[in-house]
Protein backbone atom coordinates (compact mmCIF):
# COMPACT_ATOMS: atom_id res chain seq x y z
CA UNK A 1 0.00 0.00 0.00
CA UNK A 2 1.28 3.58 -0.35
CA UNK A 3 1.51 5.33 2.79
CA UNK A 4 2.51 8.92 3.90
CA UNK A 5 3.69 9.62 7.01
CA UNK A 6 4.54 13.35 8.65
CA UNK A 7 6.34 13.72 11.94
CA UNK A 8 9.14 11.49 12.05
CA UNK A 9 9.89 12.31 16.17
CA UNK A 10 10.83 9.64 18.47
CA UNK A 11 7.11 8.22 18.29
CA UNK A 12 6.60 8.91 14.36
CA UNK A 13 9.98 7.47 13.46
CA UNK A 14 9.66 3.77 14.95
CA UNK A 15 6.12 3.52 14.19
CA UNK A 16 6.69 4.60 10.17
CA UNK A 17 9.55 2.36 10.12
CA UNK A 18 6.70 -0.67 11.61
CA UNK A 19 4.99 0.06 8.65
CA UNK A 20 7.92 -0.19 6.71
CA UNK A 21 8.77 -3.39 7.57
CA UNK A 22 5.52 -5.07 6.61
CA UNK A 23 6.17 -4.22 2.89
CA UNK A 24 4.32 -0.65 2.29
CA UNK A 25 5.66 1.49 0.33
CA UNK A 26 6.42 4.67 2.57
CA UNK A 27 6.53 8.35 1.83
CA UNK A 28 7.27 10.91 3.96
CA UNK A 29 7.69 15.31 4.42
CA UNK A 30 9.40 16.20 7.25
CA UNK A 31 10.49 20.06 8.03
CA UNK A 32 13.57 19.48 8.86
CA UNK A 33 15.30 17.27 6.22
CA UNK A 34 17.56 15.30 8.55
CA UNK A 35 14.25 13.68 10.70
CA UNK A 36 13.46 11.97 7.67
CA UNK A 37 16.97 10.58 7.35
CA UNK A 38 16.45 7.20 9.12
CA UNK A 39 13.29 6.37 6.44
CA UNK A 40 14.81 7.78 3.60
CA UNK A 41 17.90 5.57 4.98
CA UNK A 42 15.32 2.71 5.17
CA UNK A 43 13.57 3.24 1.42
CA UNK A 44 11.37 5.84 1.88
CA UNK A 45 10.69 8.46 -0.61
CA UNK A 46 10.92 12.52 0.57
CA UNK A 47 8.04 15.02 -0.42
CA UNK A 48 8.62 18.73 -0.60
CA UNK A 49 5.19 19.12 0.97
CA UNK A 50 2.45 17.65 2.70
CA UNK A 51 0.35 18.68 -0.23
CA UNK A 52 2.55 16.58 -3.01
CA UNK A 53 3.30 13.42 -0.51
CA UNK A 54 -1.14 13.27 -0.07
CA UNK A 55 -1.12 13.24 -3.94
CA UNK A 56 0.22 9.66 -4.02
CA UNK A 57 -0.74 8.36 -0.63
CA UNK A 58 -3.91 6.12 0.16
CA UNK A 59 -3.61 6.67 4.09
CA UNK A 60 -0.89 9.23 5.52
CA UNK A 61 -0.20 8.85 9.16
CA UNK A 62 0.55 12.17 11.17
CA UNK A 63 2.32 12.39 14.34
CA UNK A 64 2.86 15.87 14.59
CA UNK A 65 2.86 17.76 17.79
CA UNK A 66 -0.03 20.18 18.58
CA UNK A 67 -3.88 20.66 17.33
CA UNK A 68 -2.33 23.74 15.34
CA UNK A 69 0.54 21.44 14.02
CA UNK A 70 -2.10 19.07 12.34
CA UNK A 71 -4.66 21.84 11.48
CA UNK A 72 -1.33 23.43 9.38
CA UNK A 73 -0.40 19.88 7.50
CA UNK A 74 -4.00 18.77 7.03
CA UNK A 75 -5.63 22.29 6.33
CA UNK A 76 -2.78 25.20 5.56
CA UNK A 77 -1.15 26.05 2.72
CA UNK A 78 0.29 22.95 0.72
CA UNK A 79 -1.55 20.86 3.09
CA UNK A 80 -2.94 17.61 2.65
CA UNK A 81 -6.19 18.85 1.98
CA UNK A 82 -4.61 20.56 -1.30
CA UNK A 83 -2.87 17.16 -2.56
CA UNK A 84 -5.48 14.48 -1.15
CA UNK A 85 -8.01 12.76 -4.42
CA UNK A 86 -11.20 11.89 -3.08
CA UNK A 87 -11.46 8.56 -0.88
CA UNK A 88 -7.67 9.51 0.86
CA UNK A 89 -7.18 8.77 4.74
CA UNK A 90 -5.96 10.91 6.75
CA UNK A 91 -4.88 9.41 10.16
CA UNK A 92 -3.52 11.33 13.11
CA UNK A 93 -2.13 9.75 15.93
CA UNK A 94 -1.23 12.49 18.11
CA UNK A 95 -2.82 13.55 21.32
CA UNK A 96 -4.67 16.87 20.17
CA UNK A 97 -7.86 18.41 21.33
CA UNK A 98 -10.81 16.22 20.49
CA UNK A 99 -12.63 19.41 19.35
CA UNK A 100 -9.86 20.54 16.88
CA UNK A 101 -9.73 16.62 15.61
CA UNK A 102 -13.70 17.01 14.61
CA UNK A 103 -13.09 20.22 13.01
CA UNK A 104 -10.22 18.63 11.04
CA UNK A 105 -12.18 15.38 9.97
CA UNK A 106 -15.23 18.08 8.61
CA UNK A 107 -13.57 19.65 6.72
CA UNK A 108 -11.93 17.18 4.87
CA UNK A 109 -14.92 15.03 4.74
CA UNK A 110 -16.07 18.20 2.50
CA UNK A 111 -13.27 17.34 0.00
CA UNK A 112 -13.77 13.50 -0.21
CA UNK A 113 -11.32 12.68 2.36
CA UNK A 114 -11.52 10.44 5.49
CA UNK A 115 -10.11 10.96 8.92
CA UNK A 116 -9.46 8.76 11.78
CA UNK A 117 -8.23 10.46 15.35
CA UNK A 118 -6.17 7.74 16.43
CA UNK A 119 -3.86 8.87 19.37
CA UNK A 120 -1.48 6.27 21.34
CA UNK A 121 0.01 5.10 24.78
CA UNK A 122 2.98 2.85 25.18
CA UNK A 123 5.40 5.34 24.75
CA UNK A 124 8.82 5.07 22.67
CA UNK A 125 9.03 1.28 23.43
CA UNK A 126 5.80 0.95 22.77
CA UNK A 127 6.26 2.48 19.54
CA UNK A 128 9.53 0.54 18.51
CA UNK A 129 8.09 -2.63 19.65
CA UNK A 130 4.76 -2.06 17.91
CA UNK A 131 2.74 -2.60 21.25
CA UNK A 132 1.25 0.54 21.20
CA UNK A 133 -2.25 0.92 22.50
CA UNK A 134 -4.38 2.82 19.92
CA UNK A 135 -7.89 4.40 20.89
CA UNK A 136 -9.50 5.45 17.36
CA UNK A 137 -12.32 7.90 16.73
CA UNK A 138 -14.32 7.82 13.34
CA UNK A 139 -16.19 6.13 10.95
CA UNK A 140 -16.31 2.15 11.56
CA UNK A 141 -15.80 1.15 8.06
CA UNK A 142 -12.68 3.74 8.15
CA UNK A 143 -11.80 2.32 11.30
CA UNK A 144 -11.65 -1.55 9.69
CA UNK A 145 -10.03 -0.37 6.55
CA UNK A 146 -7.28 1.02 8.61
CA UNK A 147 -7.47 -1.95 10.86
CA UNK A 148 -4.28 -3.99 9.34
CA UNK A 149 -1.52 -1.00 9.52
CA UNK A 150 -3.30 -0.34 13.08
CA UNK A 151 -2.34 -4.09 13.88
CA UNK A 152 1.17 -3.51 12.74
CA UNK A 153 2.12 -0.55 15.26
CA UNK A 154 0.28 -1.78 18.29
CA UNK A 155 -1.58 -4.19 20.31
CA UNK A 156 -4.71 -3.04 21.38
CA UNK A 157 -6.77 -0.94 19.05
CA UNK A 158 -9.63 0.16 20.23
CA UNK A 159 -12.39 1.60 18.12
CA UNK A 160 -14.24 4.56 20.57
CA UNK A 161 -16.48 6.13 18.42
CA UNK A 162 -16.78 8.95 16.12
CA UNK A 163 -14.41 11.47 15.30
CA UNK A 164 -12.89 13.23 18.28
CA UNK A 165 -13.43 9.51 20.07
CA UNK A 166 -10.35 8.68 20.12
CA UNK A 167 -9.05 12.21 21.50
CA UNK A 168 -11.33 11.60 23.98
CA UNK A 169 -10.08 8.52 25.25
CA UNK A 170 -6.53 9.81 25.10
CA UNK A 171 -7.46 12.99 27.40
CA UNK A 172 -8.73 10.08 29.95
CA UNK A 173 -5.68 8.02 29.42
CA UNK A 174 -3.26 10.84 29.95
CA UNK A 175 -5.23 12.40 32.75
CA UNK A 176 -4.99 8.57 34.31
CA UNK A 177 -1.05 8.22 33.59
CA UNK A 178 -0.38 11.97 35.10
CA UNK A 179 -2.23 11.58 38.51
CA UNK A 180 -0.48 7.92 38.84
CA UNK A 181 3.06 9.82 38.21
CA UNK A 182 2.07 12.34 40.77
CA UNK A 183 0.84 9.82 43.33
CA UNK A 184 4.56 7.47 42.70
CA UNK A 185 6.57 10.79 42.92
CA UNK A 186 5.00 11.52 45.79
CA UNK A 187 5.39 8.52 47.38
CA UNK A 188 8.98 7.98 46.29
CA UNK A 189 9.69 11.19 48.11
CA UNK A 190 8.10 10.58 51.33
CA UNK A 191 10.53 7.11 51.26
CA UNK A 192 13.67 8.69 50.61
CA UNK A 193 12.57 11.62 53.30
CA UNK A 194 11.55 9.44 56.34
CA UNK A 195 14.87 7.47 55.85
CA UNK A 196 14.04 4.38 53.54
CA UNK A 197 15.47 3.57 50.26
CA UNK A 198 13.04 4.40 47.54
CA UNK A 199 14.46 1.58 45.02
CA UNK A 200 13.71 -1.12 48.09
CA UNK A 201 9.86 0.81 48.42
CA UNK A 202 9.70 0.69 44.62
CA UNK A 203 10.33 -3.32 44.64
CA UNK A 204 7.66 -4.00 47.64
CA UNK A 205 5.33 -1.58 45.91
CA UNK A 206 5.55 -3.64 42.65
CA UNK A 207 4.41 -6.72 44.11
CA UNK A 208 1.24 -5.36 45.71
CA UNK A 209 -1.80 -3.23 44.79
CA UNK A 210 -0.13 0.27 43.98
CA UNK A 211 1.66 -1.09 41.46
CA UNK A 212 1.62 0.50 38.14
CA UNK A 213 3.06 0.93 34.72
CA UNK A 214 3.87 4.48 35.85
CA UNK A 215 5.55 2.68 38.74
CA UNK A 216 7.46 0.68 36.70
CA UNK A 217 8.88 2.68 34.12
CA UNK A 218 9.13 6.49 35.83
CA UNK A 219 9.36 5.13 39.03
CA UNK A 220 12.62 3.03 37.88
CA UNK A 221 13.98 6.49 36.34
CA UNK A 222 13.22 8.05 40.05
CA UNK A 223 14.78 5.73 41.68
CA UNK A 224 18.02 6.21 39.77
CA UNK A 225 16.92 9.82 39.19
CA UNK A 226 17.85 9.35 35.84
CA UNK A 227 15.63 11.54 33.88
CA UNK A 228 17.02 11.55 30.75
CA UNK A 229 14.83 9.09 28.42
CA UNK A 230 11.35 9.08 27.16
CA UNK A 231 8.77 11.76 26.25
CA UNK A 232 9.66 15.76 26.92
CA UNK A 233 7.48 16.62 29.94
CA UNK A 234 6.53 20.01 28.62
CA UNK A 235 4.19 17.89 26.11
CA UNK A 236 1.59 16.64 29.57
CA UNK A 237 0.58 20.72 29.61
CA UNK A 238 -0.73 19.81 26.74
CA UNK A 239 -2.85 16.69 27.67
CA UNK A 240 -3.65 18.18 30.91
CA UNK A 241 -4.97 21.09 29.17
CA UNK A 242 -7.00 18.92 26.99
CA UNK A 243 -8.00 17.36 29.89
CA UNK A 244 -9.50 19.83 31.81
CA UNK A 245 -10.67 22.11 28.52
CA UNK A 246 -13.08 18.62 28.40
CA UNK A 247 -13.89 18.81 32.00
CA UNK A 248 -15.10 22.36 31.72
CA UNK A 249 -17.13 21.77 28.56
CA UNK A 250 -18.76 19.40 29.99
CA UNK A 251 -18.71 20.78 33.93
CA UNK A 252 -16.70 17.94 35.74
CA UNK A 253 -14.17 19.20 38.35
CA UNK A 254 -11.20 17.43 37.81
CA UNK A 255 -8.99 18.12 41.30
CA UNK A 256 -6.38 15.80 40.62
CA UNK A 257 -5.47 16.72 37.06
CA UNK A 258 -5.10 19.96 38.09
CA UNK A 259 -2.95 19.65 40.85
CA UNK A 260 -0.79 17.80 38.58
CA UNK A 261 -1.34 20.29 35.62
CA UNK A 262 0.30 22.73 38.16
CA UNK A 263 3.69 20.71 39.12
CA UNK A 264 4.11 20.08 35.30
CA UNK A 265 3.73 23.95 34.77
CA UNK A 266 6.29 23.97 37.44
CA UNK A 267 9.06 21.26 35.96
CA UNK A 268 8.35 23.71 32.96
CA UNK A 269 9.05 27.11 34.88
CA UNK A 270 12.16 25.20 36.43
CA UNK A 271 13.41 24.60 32.87
CA UNK A 272 13.03 20.60 33.49
CA UNK A 273 10.41 20.69 30.29
CA UNK A 274 12.83 18.61 27.93
CA UNK A 275 13.34 15.96 30.81
CA UNK A 276 11.14 13.14 30.71
CA UNK A 277 8.42 12.83 33.10
CA UNK A 278 10.15 11.07 36.07
CA UNK A 279 11.48 14.53 36.56
CA UNK A 280 8.47 15.72 38.06
CA UNK A 281 10.18 13.86 41.49
CA UNK A 282 12.00 16.88 41.33
CA UNK A 283 8.89 19.58 41.85
CA UNK A 284 7.82 17.11 44.67
CA UNK A 285 10.97 17.43 46.81
CA UNK A 286 10.94 20.95 45.51
CA UNK A 287 8.19 21.21 48.59
CA UNK A 288 10.17 18.88 50.80
CA UNK A 289 12.70 19.32 53.39
CA UNK A 290 16.73 20.92 51.98
CA UNK A 291 17.95 18.38 54.05
CA UNK A 292 15.82 15.22 55.35
CA UNK A 293 15.47 14.76 59.13
CA UNK A 294 15.85 12.05 60.57
CA UNK A 295 12.78 10.63 61.73
CA UNK A 296 13.51 6.25 62.09
CA UNK B 1 5.31 -24.39 64.80
CA UNK B 2 2.53 -22.68 68.04
CA UNK B 3 1.33 -19.91 65.69
CA UNK B 4 -1.53 -17.00 67.32
CA UNK B 5 -3.60 -14.78 65.34
CA UNK B 6 -5.54 -12.29 66.79
CA UNK B 7 -8.26 -10.19 64.13
CA UNK B 8 -9.89 -12.95 62.14
CA UNK B 9 -11.86 -9.88 59.35
CA UNK B 10 -11.48 -10.09 55.60
CA UNK B 11 -7.80 -9.81 55.76
CA UNK B 12 -6.37 -11.87 59.06
CA UNK B 13 -9.30 -14.85 58.39
CA UNK B 14 -7.23 -16.00 54.96
CA UNK B 15 -3.75 -15.69 56.45
CA UNK B 16 -4.28 -17.62 59.09
CA UNK B 17 -6.00 -20.19 57.30
CA UNK B 18 -3.09 -20.19 54.93
CA UNK B 19 -0.67 -20.62 57.73
CA UNK B 20 -2.78 -23.50 59.28
CA UNK B 21 -2.58 -25.35 55.46
CA UNK B 22 1.03 -25.34 55.90
CA UNK B 23 0.64 -27.38 59.54
CA UNK B 24 1.39 -25.16 62.17
CA UNK B 25 -0.83 -25.27 64.87
CA UNK B 26 -2.94 -22.12 65.58
CA UNK B 27 -4.67 -20.70 68.36
CA UNK B 28 -6.77 -17.54 67.74
CA UNK B 29 -8.31 -14.89 69.96
CA UNK B 30 -11.33 -12.35 68.50
CA UNK B 31 -13.16 -9.94 70.67
CA UNK B 32 -16.72 -11.71 68.40
CA UNK B 33 -16.49 -15.07 69.15
CA UNK B 34 -18.39 -15.28 66.03
CA UNK B 35 -15.02 -14.06 63.79
CA UNK B 36 -12.99 -17.20 65.47
CA UNK B 37 -15.66 -19.58 64.16
CA UNK B 38 -14.66 -20.90 60.48
CA UNK B 39 -10.74 -20.75 61.96
CA UNK B 40 -11.78 -22.95 64.71
CA UNK B 41 -13.65 -25.41 62.46
CA UNK B 42 -10.34 -25.73 60.81
CA UNK B 43 -8.73 -26.73 63.66
CA UNK B 44 -7.48 -23.41 65.39
CA UNK B 45 -7.97 -23.33 69.34
CA UNK B 46 -9.64 -20.04 70.65
CA UNK B 47 -8.32 -18.63 73.78
CA UNK B 48 -10.11 -15.87 76.17
CA UNK B 49 -7.77 -13.26 75.69
CA UNK B 50 -4.68 -12.22 74.47
CA UNK B 51 -2.40 -13.22 77.14
CA UNK B 52 -3.77 -16.84 77.21
CA UNK B 53 -3.02 -17.18 73.02
CA UNK B 54 0.25 -15.43 74.43
CA UNK B 55 1.36 -18.10 77.02
CA UNK B 56 1.37 -20.92 73.98
CA UNK B 57 2.60 -19.20 70.97
CA UNK B 58 6.01 -18.71 69.93
CA UNK B 59 4.86 -16.09 67.45
CA UNK B 60 1.53 -14.25 67.67
CA UNK B 61 0.55 -12.39 64.09
CA UNK B 62 -2.02 -9.33 65.02
CA UNK B 63 -4.25 -7.68 62.36
CA UNK B 64 -6.23 -5.64 63.89
CA UNK B 65 -7.37 -2.70 62.80
CA UNK B 66 -6.12 0.80 64.04
CA UNK B 67 -2.74 2.02 66.03
CA UNK B 68 -4.50 1.95 69.41
CA UNK B 69 -6.27 -1.61 68.74
CA UNK B 70 -2.61 -2.91 68.51
CA UNK B 71 -1.76 -0.91 71.85
CA UNK B 72 -4.20 -2.27 73.39
CA UNK B 73 -4.02 -6.04 72.03
CA UNK B 74 0.17 -5.48 72.89
CA UNK B 75 0.02 -3.77 76.22
CA UNK B 76 -3.21 -3.52 77.16
CA UNK B 77 -5.26 -5.59 80.26
CA UNK B 78 -5.14 -9.17 79.53
CA UNK B 79 -2.62 -8.15 76.62
CA UNK B 80 0.30 -9.93 74.74
CA UNK B 81 2.96 -8.75 77.11
CA UNK B 82 1.50 -9.95 80.42
CA UNK B 83 1.17 -13.73 78.87
CA UNK B 84 4.12 -13.33 76.38
CA UNK B 85 7.23 -15.78 77.39
CA UNK B 86 10.87 -14.20 76.60
CA UNK B 87 11.33 -14.46 73.33
CA UNK B 88 8.28 -14.66 71.93
CA UNK B 89 7.81 -12.61 68.51
CA UNK B 90 4.68 -10.90 68.27
CA UNK B 91 4.39 -9.96 63.90
CA UNK B 92 1.99 -6.68 63.62
CA UNK B 93 0.66 -7.01 59.92
CA UNK B 94 -2.24 -4.23 60.44
CA UNK B 95 -1.31 -1.07 58.60
CA UNK B 96 -0.58 1.37 61.79
CA UNK B 97 1.55 4.35 62.77
CA UNK B 98 5.27 3.83 62.18
CA UNK B 99 5.99 5.99 65.39
CA UNK B 100 3.21 3.75 67.56
CA UNK B 101 5.06 0.62 66.08
CA UNK B 102 8.17 1.63 67.23
CA UNK B 103 6.95 2.77 70.55
CA UNK B 104 5.05 -0.92 71.01
CA UNK B 105 8.03 -2.66 69.92
CA UNK B 106 10.41 -0.73 72.54
CA UNK B 107 7.42 -1.30 75.12
CA UNK B 108 7.83 -5.53 74.15
CA UNK B 109 11.27 -4.77 73.98
CA UNK B 110 12.01 -4.01 77.64
CA UNK B 111 10.01 -8.02 78.48
CA UNK B 112 12.38 -9.48 76.10
CA UNK B 113 9.42 -9.68 73.35
CA UNK B 114 10.39 -9.20 70.12
CA UNK B 115 8.48 -7.63 67.18
CA UNK B 116 8.32 -6.90 63.17
CA UNK B 117 6.13 -4.54 61.98
CA UNK B 118 4.97 -6.41 58.44
CA UNK B 119 2.09 -4.52 56.93
CA UNK B 120 0.69 -5.82 53.48
CA UNK B 121 -0.70 -4.85 50.37
CA UNK B 122 -2.67 -6.87 47.86
CA UNK B 123 -5.67 -6.72 49.08
CA UNK B 124 -8.40 -9.87 50.07
CA UNK B 125 -7.44 -12.59 46.71
CA UNK B 126 -3.85 -11.81 47.66
CA UNK B 127 -4.54 -12.54 51.35
CA UNK B 128 -6.55 -15.86 49.92
CA UNK B 129 -4.27 -16.65 47.59
CA UNK B 130 -0.90 -15.85 49.70
CA UNK B 131 1.05 -13.30 47.12
CA UNK B 132 0.77 -10.55 49.21
CA UNK B 133 3.58 -7.68 49.29
CA UNK B 134 5.19 -7.70 52.46
CA UNK B 135 6.81 -4.94 53.62
CA UNK B 136 8.84 -5.59 57.04
CA UNK B 137 10.88 -3.77 60.12
CA UNK B 138 12.58 -5.03 62.81
CA UNK B 139 15.60 -6.55 63.57
CA UNK B 140 17.23 -8.87 60.66
CA UNK B 141 17.70 -11.61 62.46
CA UNK B 142 14.01 -11.61 63.67
CA UNK B 143 12.48 -11.11 60.19
CA UNK B 144 14.80 -14.39 59.03
CA UNK B 145 13.20 -16.52 61.62
CA UNK B 146 9.77 -15.42 60.51
CA UNK B 147 10.01 -15.72 57.02
CA UNK B 148 9.39 -18.79 56.51
CA UNK B 149 6.01 -17.83 57.70
CA UNK B 150 5.69 -14.76 55.73
CA UNK B 151 6.22 -17.55 52.89
CA UNK B 152 2.84 -19.16 53.69
CA UNK B 153 1.62 -15.44 53.36
CA UNK B 154 3.09 -13.49 50.52
CA UNK B 155 5.16 -13.51 47.09
CA UNK B 156 7.06 -10.22 47.42
CA UNK B 157 8.67 -10.17 51.16
CA UNK B 158 11.26 -7.37 51.61
CA UNK B 159 13.16 -6.28 54.78
CA UNK B 160 13.27 -2.85 54.77
CA UNK B 161 14.79 -1.41 58.13
CA UNK B 162 14.25 -1.51 61.87
CA UNK B 163 11.12 -0.74 63.26
CA UNK B 164 8.67 1.14 61.51
CA UNK B 165 10.20 0.55 58.19
CA UNK B 166 7.36 -1.18 57.50
CA UNK B 167 4.94 0.75 58.50
CA UNK B 168 6.79 3.77 57.17
CA UNK B 169 7.10 1.99 53.74
CA UNK B 170 3.49 0.70 53.74
CA UNK B 171 2.15 4.34 54.32
CA UNK B 172 3.98 5.35 50.72
CA UNK B 173 2.46 2.55 49.04
CA UNK B 174 -1.08 3.71 50.46
CA UNK B 175 -0.08 7.01 49.21
CA UNK B 176 0.28 5.86 45.35
CA UNK B 177 -2.66 4.01 45.68
CA UNK B 178 -5.09 6.21 46.46
CA UNK B 179 -3.64 8.77 44.32
CA UNK B 180 -4.08 6.57 41.92
CA UNK B 181 -7.69 5.79 42.45
CA UNK B 182 -8.26 9.54 42.33
CA UNK B 183 -6.76 9.46 39.07
CA UNK B 184 -8.47 6.20 37.64
CA UNK B 185 -11.55 7.49 39.34
CA UNK B 186 -11.38 10.90 37.19
CA UNK B 187 -10.31 9.36 34.07
CA UNK B 188 -13.51 7.22 34.48
CA UNK B 189 -15.43 9.70 35.21
CA UNK B 190 -14.52 12.43 32.20
CA UNK B 191 -14.78 9.65 29.62
CA UNK B 192 -18.73 8.99 30.81
CA UNK B 193 -19.72 12.23 30.99
CA UNK B 194 -17.95 12.88 27.48
CA UNK B 195 -19.87 11.01 26.24
CA UNK B 196 -17.94 7.81 26.04
CA UNK B 197 -18.48 4.24 27.44
CA UNK B 198 -16.03 3.82 30.55
CA UNK B 199 -15.40 -0.33 29.81
CA UNK B 200 -13.90 0.29 26.81
CA UNK B 201 -11.97 3.30 27.81
CA UNK B 202 -10.71 1.32 30.84
CA UNK B 203 -9.97 -2.18 28.09
CA UNK B 204 -7.76 0.53 25.84
CA UNK B 205 -5.67 2.18 28.92
CA UNK B 206 -5.42 -1.53 30.07
CA UNK B 207 -3.08 -2.02 27.39
CA UNK B 208 -0.64 1.55 27.74
CA UNK B 209 1.28 3.06 30.11
CA UNK B 210 -1.69 4.34 31.84
CA UNK B 211 -2.42 0.99 33.20
CA UNK B 212 -2.58 -0.35 36.86
CA UNK B 213 -3.23 -2.95 39.29
CA UNK B 214 -5.54 -0.24 40.62
CA UNK B 215 -7.25 0.30 36.90
CA UNK B 216 -7.47 -3.31 36.50
CA UNK B 217 -9.04 -4.32 40.05
CA UNK B 218 -10.95 -0.98 41.21
CA UNK B 219 -12.04 0.35 37.92
CA UNK B 220 -13.60 -2.73 36.73
CA UNK B 221 -15.70 -2.62 40.04
CA UNK B 222 -15.93 1.39 39.07
CA UNK B 223 -17.53 0.41 35.61
CA UNK B 224 -19.52 -2.33 36.67
CA UNK B 225 -20.60 0.38 39.09
CA UNK B 226 -20.44 -2.46 42.21
CA UNK B 227 -19.20 -1.01 45.28
CA UNK B 228 -19.69 -3.57 47.84
CA UNK B 229 -16.36 -5.82 47.18
CA UNK B 230 -13.23 -5.58 49.04
CA UNK B 231 -11.81 -3.53 52.13
CA UNK B 232 -13.99 -0.37 53.91
CA UNK B 233 -12.98 2.90 52.22
CA UNK B 234 -13.06 4.59 54.99
CA UNK B 235 -10.04 2.04 56.42
CA UNK B 236 -7.77 4.84 54.01
CA UNK B 237 -8.29 8.10 56.02
CA UNK B 238 -6.60 6.08 58.54
CA UNK B 239 -3.58 4.95 55.87
CA UNK B 240 -3.56 8.86 54.91
CA UNK B 241 -3.44 10.38 57.71
CA UNK B 242 -0.80 8.44 58.63
CA UNK B 243 1.06 9.47 55.44
CA UNK B 244 0.15 12.92 56.22
CA UNK B 245 1.50 12.67 59.60
CA UNK B 246 5.01 11.30 58.00
CA UNK B 247 5.02 14.40 55.98
CA UNK B 248 4.55 16.69 58.17
CA UNK B 249 7.36 15.00 60.83
CA UNK B 250 9.97 15.39 57.47
CA UNK B 251 7.88 18.27 56.48
CA UNK B 252 7.35 17.21 52.96
CA UNK B 253 4.18 18.55 50.99
CA UNK B 254 1.88 15.37 49.94
CA UNK B 255 -0.65 17.81 48.11
CA UNK B 256 -2.23 15.16 46.02
CA UNK B 257 -2.52 12.49 49.41
CA UNK B 258 -4.04 15.65 50.69
CA UNK B 259 -6.63 15.95 48.05
CA UNK B 260 -7.59 12.33 48.31
CA UNK B 261 -7.73 12.48 51.48
CA UNK B 262 -10.51 15.17 51.79
CA UNK B 263 -12.27 12.71 48.86
CA UNK B 264 -11.96 9.65 51.09
CA UNK B 265 -13.42 12.31 53.97
CA UNK B 266 -15.78 13.21 52.10
CA UNK B 267 -17.01 9.62 51.18
CA UNK B 268 -17.11 8.81 54.52
CA UNK B 269 -19.14 11.81 55.32
CA UNK B 270 -22.34 10.60 52.36
CA UNK B 271 -22.13 7.48 54.29
CA UNK B 272 -20.48 4.96 52.33
CA UNK B 273 -17.03 4.73 53.90
CA UNK B 274 -18.56 0.56 54.40
CA UNK B 275 -18.51 0.70 50.71
CA UNK B 276 -15.08 -0.62 48.57
CA UNK B 277 -12.42 1.99 47.63
CA UNK B 278 -14.27 2.11 43.89
CA UNK B 279 -16.76 3.79 45.37
CA UNK B 280 -14.29 7.42 45.12
CA UNK B 281 -16.08 7.41 41.71
CA UNK B 282 -19.35 9.17 43.32
CA UNK B 283 -17.57 11.68 45.45
CA UNK B 284 -15.34 12.52 41.45
CA UNK B 285 -18.97 12.71 39.65
CA UNK B 286 -20.62 14.69 42.99
CA UNK B 287 -18.70 17.43 41.45
CA UNK B 288 -19.77 17.29 38.00
CA UNK B 289 -22.76 17.37 36.05
CA UNK B 290 -26.13 16.21 37.42
CA UNK B 291 -27.21 14.88 33.54
CA UNK B 292 -24.24 14.72 31.63
CA UNK B 293 -24.59 17.56 28.24
CA UNK B 294 -23.52 16.07 24.79
CA UNK B 295 -20.10 17.29 23.56
CA UNK B 296 -19.54 14.77 21.17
Amino acid sequence: MKLGFIGLGVMGRPMALNLMKHGHEMGVYARRPEAAAPLVEAGAQCYASPRELAARSEIVFTMVTTSSDVEQVALGENGLVEGARRGTIVVDMETISPAVARAVAGRLAAQGIDMLDAPVSGGPAGAQHATLSIMAGGKAHIFERVMPLFECLGKTIVHMGDHGAGQTTKACNQLALLVTAEGVAEALTLARVSGLDPARVREVMLGGIASSRVLELFGGRMVERDFTAGIESRLYYKDLDIALDLGHRTGQALPAAALVMQHINALVGRGCGGEDLSALLNIVEASGPVTPRRVM
